[in-house]
């Protein structure tokens, strides 16, 4: 079975002026796992000619194509006469439409611009999705059984409407195509160890489309296999999942979305354990992640960044004594700042890390990327382990995060 | 004076499926600021057929166009093939290339996999651009008076190699057109303030180009203005910089790519300050954005991450009372946090963050998105600031992180 393909247009000058584009990444892999095969993206200036031609484009390539942005009420959106012109077709003004976005603004207490009027104009034959979260509607278009979809360009407004018209693309497009679909987030493991592990399962699925994406000492595996029956599918999915943790089980954190600290969360909310952090070289980079869950107040403490030596000792009660023997960098300092956090701040875990994120201060004893990570609790336990990275600062240092909240991970599930 | 027209192909099935594409925003930036207009990107998955068609539309859309990614050694790395499909032109192995890659991986006593051979194929015509951190040679290609360049995708292999060769790009493109360039880098101003202040800017320089992008309560405006000498330049650049400076200086804490972080950094080793910090909604956001510049341990001792009331009291000494009186997102709780982390660490300045992050959490009294941040010293002075913001917890924080900074940045400067 061939799979639908999807392309993408990304429309707006700012893309093209130093935005990062996220929106390629977040739309790609939902696409992907509704069984569409992504082919090309295209990033457009605000000009009604360009996103014309980039839309007729994507349309000659894809069947479903998905364009964000440009549709806010201002001069330069220019999205909506795009698609009229990409498609041969009027726009026309739609006054319920209009009044749905007034009874918007009343909601909010707000005036409304008459340049708002805009975002009432629908391109002929249009489908209007709503949006929750914004004035701008959305379009959906259909030419010669291909769907042209016009989105908002904000995350917060793009999301969930692409979110609610995905099972539809899929259906029109997928034909009677069922989707099994697995991902799954692996730390503590190379890219090239998990891409080995996982070669017999590619093997034996010779019909199914798998990724393996690599982070800061992440790896996300993604597996879609298409079936004839939704019965079908599900039976696929269970024996894809099956194959795929057999290989790489052991480091997988998570499945879905969930990210290696939100699955952490998890595990020390089950078991009601509270955590602390001592950082030195991460310098707050693993407290920020841990919070960046909604409710980890449930189960985080706080920490000590203890970049300074003078903050290990005074702060986390690292003995002089041990520091002079065995340097900041070592296994000593790991074990001694992850038991400091713990009894500082009172937690049932304690997890530190230190090291020499570079690009300076590397000797040949310690060079730069040697990173030290333990772990604390619960309980007796303890755990320090020794690391070596390449790359550059940053790099060490995201990774020496992940490598810590793994730890923790594995600590939080014994 | 017509800019000279610049596009990007991004080579690399990855790209579609869920890597974020960080390049076109890096690439946009470097080439507005050498006079070149950015008008448009693909995104490409690893087809030589489809490479190369992507690679004929950018030439007929622009003067230069930059290709990235597909240069590595292995069957799916197509760039080459499709770069001579798209010229009509052939590939030939060039034996003086494979020396230097054998020399290359002779330095580093790795063995050579006999597939990388393929690095040594260079199109028909092509300027072979050297890199310096990796195997895989650059090469520029010149056809019908516009140039097509092939850089690999890792970004500390393709960085230096188009900074390399961007000037002469722009030598041969711009004919004679000098380019003024201002960077400016703005914090503590939102986005449509710093917009209108620098309208009359704008009207003043009509020929001139202006892009104005907002990240996490930053903002960063970049100006381009088109000379015929260099001299010429020289003076409009001067300018144009007093004009920028003189709308929105004193909300500027950098020039060029220079981020708050490291000018705060810079600010506290010029005046031998010493920093630390206390956080709770932002858990560690801070002191990981400050220790993100190299050799900050030069002013950085370290802080407390006070996500929980009992670390507040305990470690940085905020009195019960208080928090029972005012709560923990109060500016007396900041102000109290930020002498807390000052003494505790032993800091000459101190700073605090404390807010409601969201989403859930808010009172009707204490909302989602209310921030109070305070900074102690250096000295006797102490400065609390009440921030409320719109948005998601990631948001919040962010910006709650950019805000303390720039109030320690400014603290650091009086």
């Amino acid at each position: 079975m061939k799979p639908p393909r999807a392309a993408l247009v990304c429309v707006g000058s700012e893309l093209l002026a130093g935005q990062v584009n996220t929106h390629q990444a977040w739309l790609s892999v939902r696409l992907a796992r509704a069984g569409f095969e992504v082919v090309g993206e295209e990033s457009v200036v605000d000009d009604v000619a360009r996103i014309a031609a980039a839309m007729r484009r994507a349309l000659a390539a894809a069947d479903a194509v998905i364009v964000c942005g440009g549709l806010g009420p201002t001069f330069d959106d220019v999205t909506r006469e795009a698609a009229a012109r990409a498609l041969k077709r009027g726009l026309s003004f739609k006054p319920e439409l209009w009044k749905t976005i007034l009874a918007r603004f009343a909601r909010y207490r707000l005036p409304v611009p008459e340049e708002n009027k805009r975002q009432a104009l629908v391109v002929g034959g249009a489908e209007v999705l709503d949006n929750p979260n914004g004035s701008a509607p959305g379009q959906r278009l259909r030419a010669r059984g291909r769907s042209l979809v016009l989105l908002p360009g904000p995350p917060g407004e793009m999301y969930p409407m692409f979110e609610a018209v995905l099972p539809r693309l899929a259906r029109a497009h997928a034909r009677g195509v069922h989707i099994a679909a697995v991902s799954v987030r692996l730390s503590g493991v190379p890219e090239s160890v998990a891409d080995e592990r996982l070669a017999p399962v590619r093997a034996r699925w010779p019909g199914a489309r798998f990724t393996i994406l690599a982070g800061s000492a992440e790896v996300s595996f993604h597996a879609t296999a298409a079936a004839a029956s939704a019965a079908a599918a599900r039976a696929a999915r269970a024996r894809l999942r099956r194959d795929i943790l057999g290989a790489v089980g052991e480091f997988a954190h998570a499945e879905g979305d969930a990210t290696l600290e939100s699955a952490l969360g998890a595990r020390l909310k089950a078991r009601r354990l509270t955590l602390a952090v001592a950082e030195s070289c991460t310098g707050g980079l693993i407290g920020g992640r841990i919070t960046s869950v909604p409710g980890s107040s449930r189960y985080f403490l706080g920490g000590v960044i203890s970049y300074a030596d003078s903050v290990k000792t005074r702060r986390l009660g690292v003995p002089k004594k041990l520091l002079a023997a065995h340097g900041a960098v070592s296994r000593e300092c790991a074990a001694a700042m992850a038991r400091g956090a713990r009894r500082a701040i009172g937690a049932d875990v304690g997890l530190a890390v230190t090291g020499v994120a570079g690009p300076d201060g590397g000797t040949k004893e310690k060079p730069v990327g040697l990173v030290y990570i333990a772990v604390s609790g619960p309980g007796p336990r303890e755990k320090v382990k020794r690391l070596e990275y390449n790359g550059s600062r940053e790099s060490v240092r995201a990774r020496a995060a992940t490598s810590a909240l793994r730890l923790a991970f594995d600590a939080a599930g014994r």
